[in-house]
């Protein structure tokens, strides 16, 4: 069991270690500078939606990558990664209703499943740590505080719902650096969505968060808020497809690639796509 | 006819005389500092596979909006825009063939149609000018020469094919700039593809564009690629959908909001989204 099982040194041990049922465990916290994903399945027909959804929504859903229908397998630079069971643990959901917390989907997968990799904001946490940000959560947990806000997102076809946010408390004279370091990260959801007053997305009390342990605020520190990508988590129960899948919190794709070397610019198009071409 | 018809000073204006028929001409070259975009309308059954090509190819195909399935109008920022009449001239396929160049599809309309606003690089051409890095084009056009390469982009669903880039001739001192300036640009297809030799990109003979006309070459100049809005036009016949509509080359949708306040800046989430609820 996780408990037990050391942490390994390489995402691909990590998937290999989960799909043999050997890690159960979460993520977050562990393989630091590794890029993590969100999945989201859903069937073909709200596929478009979904997709217009994350693309209106690039803060809270950061496309890396989608599959093919009923292909489970997500190819993403070096990753070849069946998404099936290399995650440790998942969510299946019937017309808007959670129906399993499993660690595998192989018998929930379907011939219509399209599969989206949402990028992670456990992303850019070793990052702000190695800049000199503390990245503060609850003894007992890696996971941040996590809010639903009355701010809407974008709606998409039959999609729509709230921005969900999480929230790192970060020392004044450091909140500057805390931007100008997520920024470079849009695959980590970027830029914080907004510093300062909770108020201002509808949050009433910091301390009773909707999901994550009670963050760790100390004096001097500012609120800093960041998009979430358990926004789709709340938005896809509003179309009640006849499934959908997620990842369970916390639990997520650990790609083989760093974040640290950005895996989306453009100037290297050429080299990228005749090297894709190529495999 | 547009030759006699003045340049408007606004965006606005040029979409109402478009609209009226009084303005058919390309807008390459005018209202310099405003959005500029291609269109490509595919029937519904076709979107997903279309957005997800889109999302693979972020280069070529910069998705600015979306329009539901059946709505003609497109809004984004404060423009909106009818997709139906509002473009100078459009290009209408049926099944991969090329069937009618009209001035207004009104009547071609269906109500599965999904409408994509692609990203365009006469968008950064005014500054790459501002900067200092002159824009050669032959006297008689205000457009660049593009070239089909033999560079496969990312295929999604039903939908491949190559990469077409444009190309400008820069000298050689100013070409760091102008990456630099194009870079700051990622809805007008950002930083360059390629630099210098054409032959990288499969392209034998720079004086012989597939598309546009020749180029002007000084010399001291080195040749620097972009991607091409044109690339998705050559991948639509490949998916022989039951119809597609673009705009004629040259002859965009141009958007009310200046490219010089970047639009897409996820640290104006918040109110962003807040002003597109009450609107």
């Amino acid at each position: 069991m996780t408990s037990r099982t050391p942490v390994p040194s390489t995402a691909a041990a990590l998937r290999d270690l989960a799909a043999r049922g050997e890690w159960t465990g979460p993520t977050a916290g562990i393989l630091d500078g590794y890029q993590q994903a969100n999945l989201v399945v859903v069937p073909h027909d709200l596929a478009f939606d979904f997709l217009l959804y994350c693309v209106r929504n690039p803060a809270p859903c950061p496309v890396l990558a989608v599959t093919e229908p009923g292909d489970p397998v997500v190819r993403l630079g070096d990753t070849v990664a069946d998404l099936r069971t290399d995650l440790p643990r998942y969510r299946v959901w019937r017309r808007g209703q959670l129906v399993d917390e499993p660690h595998d989907i192989t018998a929930y997968w379907r011939e219509d499943a399209v599969g989206f990799l949402l990028g992670c904001s456990h992303t850019f946490e070793g990052p702000l740590r190695r800049a000199g940000v503390p990245v503060r959560y609850a003894a007992s947990s890696a996971a941040p505080a996590v809010y639903v806000t009355d701010v809407p997102t974008q709606p998409a076809g039959r999609l729509s719902g709230p921005l969900v946010v999480s929230m790192r408390a970060v020392p004044g004279p450091l909140v500057a650096r805390a931007v100008e370091v997520t920024s470079r990260y849009p695959t980590g959801h970027g830029a914080p969505v907004h510093i300062g007053d909770p108020a201002e997305l509808g949050i009433t009390d910091l301390g009773r968060p909707d999901f994550g342990p009670p963050p760790v605020i100390e004096p001097g520190d500012t609120p800093v808020f960041w998009a979430c990508g358990v926004t789709p988590q709340l938005v896809l129960p509003s179309a009640a497809a006849d499934y959908s899948m997620t990842h369970y919190p916390g639990h997520m794709l650990v790609f083989d690639h760093s974040i640290d070397v950005p895996q989306d610019c453009v100037t290297h198009f050429i080299s990228q796509h005749r090297g894709q071409n190529r495999r």
